[in-house]
């Protein structure tokens, strides 16, 4: 019935070897953010009776997991702006790829929020009454697709948290992908990665939510905007939140990248 | 005492590769389903106190697994008749094994839910009192074989919801096994396909407990309505709920598979 | 300090292979059996509050994991009598062997008991008052040292709960290992076996604890015997409980080899 | 913009072996540390709602998956001064490098600490109002940085448990790097080792938290200590604590590596 080969010359584009990364980080950050948010959105809307605390970051883990499998072997899986900046600037992903990475990623994400909000449509409109609405108290239910900082949190808070969650990012990950370390075999590397990112929101998500992944962050943001939650989504508790999650990462991962080299890359014997 | 040569010989008909992979089929579904199940029954009959939600989804998790030890190595462990399908559909299973592959499968799940009766007959009997009833509000103790969606569903809902998991469950699935991507060994289809159906449970299971697999559905519901509990397992909730698992995920999971393919699959340069 | 050489020449009889498997099932059975009792005082201690029961199952699945690690190379880890047995029924253990395995299993367990009881006896003393007392209502803080069954269980229902339980652990144990099936290698066997327990313990350990190894049960029960908790321990719920994971898990172990060798060992191809 | 050979160039000393070494045990205990002790806030400071038990122990699980994975190449991932010290004991580490292992160790796990208060700021100053206080009853948020006994324990207790925690815990490590054991790649070696840890803090953190790591324990007391909390931190419960878990682990380690060594490893045929 469905014959891979005659959809491969159907997309005969796809020689192209940037067309099929694109399409990776695509399907990769779709299937991540579905997973994200999803595992979220069952927290969220039963009060975490339906994803305890700990369920909810393994709900996150196996959402990288699932976008390794998919994009791992065709992108290696950035799945995420910040880090395929950070590796632009070490040398390991070319700057004319970038821009076509992030528009996969942001893509993806946003479709990724359309998906989830379509699932549990039913499930939004029947605890919130059709009625999105938001306070500087408290997010409701559009903390379903995008974090919100604590009541204490000050805008430098926040920007020190977004900026160790994401260098400790690109520690982990590349520590596992340097092969002259730990040789991880590129079948761990879903486990590997999905574990490091459970682990940051075990440690570093009380804060504001572990805001290491612009396009996880941003696109499902925007897509609360669009469907009717207002302004508050973008300025929630009287500061300008929501630019911190989208701009801070690209220099936590740059940092992290950089503390990985001058720590451990640089002294491996020739 | 137990003779391998002398028990092969007995059975000699198993020269047929069919009748390996179909045995392979049954005892691998009947274990998937017996886990799973098991885990259900220790979380209702307790009201989640020996099981929470994450250990519940754990426990599926963990049936999958076993499932996966058990057959990956006969059969590929599909233990599941739409994943079955959508293999047929892509050329990677014989259509002329499908039926074989269905009738193991079903076969197996029955089984597994007369097998938990069996050891969870007692503590059935000390919760129910030996009535087995169940109300449009309450599936009650029928829970335990087979999932109800939750009150605010409608059809269509279940619908896009059981499109969506079993869609997502193909995606993961295909990148797994797709040797070109993530290069996965066979020893890990185990550990992976557990995690996948214990992530997918963790974000997609509020609305009516990821109907993925009919024949973990359907088998023990049919068990549900002959010990007992009457047409209401069927027809939940004033709409006939049954199908929906039993049908919708065959199209889901075409789906999946297609959308691999369209967005990695076909892409793999020659 | 320690010299390796000097240690392997004072113990010159480890030249005959037995006393290293002797050794190895000591070891390994005293690791396995001191981190799941150990978990078990934590939980029954603060009343599940520094062990909810998924962590209680997961340091069950630890112990394992660990007892593997240590007797994986040597012996196989059997780590249990009832699987040494079947292993000796289906021809993979000479039955010369089989006496030895259970003597340091059984001493193994008996000194894991005693090593978590010095461990914990503060707390125990503290929580107890010096009072070892159980009555047929609760067992009290015996349930740290060994499982006893629910108040709705009956003698057959545990011997049902018992066989299926064991049989499916060799079920799952025989599978992992078997070389023709999912390819296991031996670094991963500490991880799955590890897993297989823990499954169990989350789908099956409602009625009475998972009685699938009888070492982990009986000599950790001796123990409380002589501590001072009284023949109860024996004979809880007005019934003789202590001879059912103590004799059943050896004929639900060689049936679940039986059903393995039948179901999937028969049939590979030459 | 980040070149990796100008970074080389620029810290020559690297050349020689031992500062690599330094620098990764450095890196890697800092990590280990950040990551356990970002876990211990987050529980804390919401009481556990933001990480409950098990969560708090896969925290701590997942710093030393991470710790592992930035070291584990260079150094062989120590990250724990008790460890390293029966590695010199038992011929596996120079003694020369004992001190250099040493003070990265207590210098990374004090950086730790820092950047865990500096992330977690806000969040402290918002619970105690900046009175950093802790009384015998209660060690407040003190508790974020390094654990502290139960009221029942004496000091007997505490040395006995933290003798057999750290034993355990280089049982288990000798378990997994024994090449003539199971085999365990370098790259399954930080999941094992993190589950380790996770297990260790499961079955035996109830009586003072597993003081099994020098480092992890007294670099972040001193913290304490620094920034106000008094000298409480080192004398809780009117007995002197602090020495326990600075001390005794180099005992409990070495124990653990004879065993290993009398038990296993002296008897592999030559």
């Amino acid at each position: 019935m469905v014959d891979k080969r005659r959809v491969r010359k159907a997309i005969s584009l796809s020689a192209y070897p940037l067309i099929r990364e694109f399409l990776g980080e695509l399907a990769g950050t779709f299937v991540l953010v579905l997973c994200i948010i999803g595992t979220q959105a069952q927290a969220v809307l039963t009060n975490g009776r339906l994803a305890e605390f700990l369920a909810n970051r393994m709900g996150e883990g196996f959402g990288v997991m699932a976008g390794v499998w998919i994009a791992g072997g065709v992108s290696g899986a950035h799945l995420n702006p910040a880090l395929s900046f950070a590796l632009a600037c070490t040398g390991k992903l070319q700057w004319r790829k970038l821009p076509v990475y992030w528009i996969a990623q942001y893509l993806g994400a946003f479709a990724a929020a359309a998906c989830v909000f379509a699932v549990y449509l039913e499930a939004i409109f029947y605890r919130t009454g059709g009625q999105f609405v938001m306070t500087d108290e408290d997010p409701g239910f559009a903390a379903i697709f995008a974090p919100y900082p604590s009541d204490y949190l000050s805008m430098t808070g926040a920007i020190v948290d977004s900026i160790v969650g994401s260098a400790l990012l690109l520690i982990c990950a590349s520590a596992i992908v340097d092969q002259r370390n730990c040789k991880v075999p590129v079948s761990l590397l879903a486990f590997y990665m999905g574990f490091a990112v459970m682990g940051l929101g075990i440690s570093f998500s009380m804060n504001c939510g572990v805001p290491i992944n612009p396009a996880r962050d941003f696109s499902p943001r925007l897509f609360t905007y669009l469907v009717g939650w207002g302004q508050q989504v973008f300025s929630y508790n009287n500061w300008m939140w929501f630019w911190i999650p989208l701009v801070i990462p690209h220099f936590g991962a740059l940092l992290g990248a950089f503390i990985y080299i001058v720590f451990i890359d640089a002294h491996w014997p020739a």
